[in-house]
């Protein structure tokens, strides 16, 4: 089991889960987006993008979102059939508009767009505006090292959760930085990380489980250090990667800066820190995201690029472990070795959750493709946490 | 008092140091580089960027590492008179070979070229290579953001300090990363960090002020926390930014390892994590840069983008503190404070930093400049530190 399915399975108990082979997930979604009026292309692609990060263990950010999306889609939030156009164009940049829908087609075409430019120049960057929610990161960064490239994207939030150093009140979200690079024999390095020190998914597993957190979690709303997982989620105040002014939480603060002013200031996109208060509410989130491509080529000789790619994953896997029984990991294992196991078992997925997908797939008129449902009768209160 | 100025301060006492004009600094440096048969140009443009790290309070980073730099000069490990050549050039990349010289002018040639070809194309990249330490980062990042553009500049160390999470061996130096941003009314955006929790310096000061170390900065050969800063001194082994797996500790090792693969392994670098067992003493050190700008202008109005900037700069600024007589910095304000506080009144050296300078200048014959000695007669060994 990898460390995610098995965190995971910690936390709600195995015998809480049920597994569903990936296409059937696929399916389940673009019937629900369908019924939501998204065209086929846009459903088939956010399903697949959805699905692909549950594939690779990180159910954060795959068909858990539904219930979000589902929310969004009923506040009116989201264009169910966004038209992606291109607002500025240049042989190695672009500026794409995403029309207020999802983030995920958007988000794939952006990068498509700046594959095809670093392919002719060597080098490129697409940033998108009014954009949404798009998933996990890495998949997008992966889609440059699959052609080839070093890939980074990363993406900003609307909503700010993460205070910075010195502060007590959010500033920015949990704004993700991904970087991928293609090996030869290994599949690509792939760093996809949010900036602040955990998402808002650990404090949740933390309260299912009934731990307290780690110190340097979360904060209360005078800024101090919160251990309550209750409460952590009540407030829901991270902090930045670094935890405390004394362990640098400066740095990951200003990381978040780094991807807010590459993905909104850019591209023109919302920015929570100035607009909470002038706009809390507004008809679109206008969310931004950047995606860069660099083509190795353009610096050395590729194949001695992804031959010292692979040895540097040889290196860092066979470099000296603290605990013999705990290697050492290379950014992208986890995620790996979650999709060669969830790729042919199926993916893991609460009773909660399927619940909650039949639910909204009944509520829109979709087919239920979830399996049969719980035996025992399913959560009474249909939510997934509080 | 600047943050840094004041914990410089707090380790060495104020009375154990001088303040020293930057031009005399400058002219010093300049003198001993020359009688190390450095060209008037490098030598310029060396000391010139030595001192800047200083004028910012980045103390670690500027006429500090003289004495590292006079131990590879002795040792032969440094080019004097370094050709900086082009081994590859595209209208939006480059890869510039150092010549086996310090790094600051190369570090500065990359970047003007990585600005101009910006300048035309909206976005460029420059990789180095045969490169060694190039001083603060962010002052190339900085040199794009006083051209109008975004900066992104990165380098290796040639020396592992960093443990990987769940290891017990170096695999990564401090690995920088800086980014700066123009705005209009403010002074640009700028984060320079290195990707451990702290860098070698602030072991030194705890050492100095005989603190134990906060838990999460350095570990033992075993990975194990350790929080005696002299065996910590001795033993130099960092944690990644994040401190421990519990606080994320995955995620400063990431970013480590994507510095590497930016600056190294795309240039041709060295790679310690590679090369140190099978070649422990090279000739020359081989360090790797990367630069990057990005012309904001290429994506949406600049003047509009620079208007946001100052708006977020102000924003969080006046962002809720946790402390009121701590208000929250923006990334930059501290280095732009102490450049007006050491611009007007000098940069302060510790004694034992003095003594040291004047003792390289002594061996090389370069006259010394460091004003009156120090009445108490120094120290006697003229160590700074462990």
């Amino acid at each position: 089991m990898t460390p995610q399915a098995s965190l995971a399975a910690d936390a709600i108990g195995t015998s809480d889960r049920i597994e569903v082979p990936a296409t059937r997930l696929r399916e389940q979604l673009q019937a629900i987006f369908t019924a939501w009026d998204m065209p086929a292309a846009l459903a088939e692609t956010t399903a697949r993008l959805m699905v692909a990060a549950d594939l690779r263990g990180i159910d954060s950010h795959g068909i858990g979102m539904l219930p979000l999306y589902d929310e969004l889609h009923r506040a009116g939030k989201l264009t169910m059939a966004p038209e992606i156009t291109t607002l500025r164009d240049s042989p190695v940049t672009a500026l794409l508009d995403a029309g207020g829908g999802l983030g995920h087609a958007a988000g794939e075409r952006a990068m498509r767009l700046a594959i095809a430019k670093c392919r002719a120049g060597g080098l490129a960057a697409v940033a998108v505006r009014n954009s949404n929610h798009f998933g996990a990161a890495g998949l997008y960064a992966l889609m440059a090292a699959e052609a080839g490239f070093i890939g980074l994207a990363t993406s900003n939030v609307w909503k700010a959760s993460v205070v910075p150093t010195r502060g007590r009140a959010p500033v920015f979200g949990t704004n993700p930085i991904a970087f991928a690079a293609p090996a030869r024999r290994n599949p690509p390095f792939c760093l996809d990380m949010a900036t602040s020190t955990v998402a808002i998914g650990k404090l949740r597993l933390a309260w299912l489980d009934g731990r307290a957190l780690p110190e340097g979690w979360a904060v209360d709303a005078e800024g101090r250090p919160l251990r309550d997982p209750a409460e952590a989620m009540a407030q829901r105040l991270l902090t930045p990667l670094g935890c405390t002014p004394e362990t640098s939480s400066h740095k990951g603060y200003g990381l978040a800066a780094m991807v807010e002013i590459l993905s909104a200031l850019l591209s023109g996109a919302r920015v929570a820190a100035l607009d909470d208060a002038r706009d809390p509410d507004p008809p679109r989130y206008n969310v931004g995201h950047f995606f860069a491509a660099i083509d190795p080529a353009a610096f050395r000789e590729p194949e001695a690029f992804r031959d010292e790619m692979d040895a540097l994953i040889d290196a860092l896997r066979a470099s000296r472990p603290a605990d013999p029984d705990s290697p050492v990991l290379v950014p992208g294992d986890p995620e790996t070795a979650a999709e060669a196991e969830r790729g042919a078992g199926g993916i893991p997925v609460s009773r909660r959750l399927a619940a909650m997908i039949r639910e909204i797939a009944a509520a829109c008129g979709a087919a239920d493709l979830m399996g049969p449902a719980d035996p025992a009768g399913g959560p009474k209160d249909g939510k997934e946490g509080p």
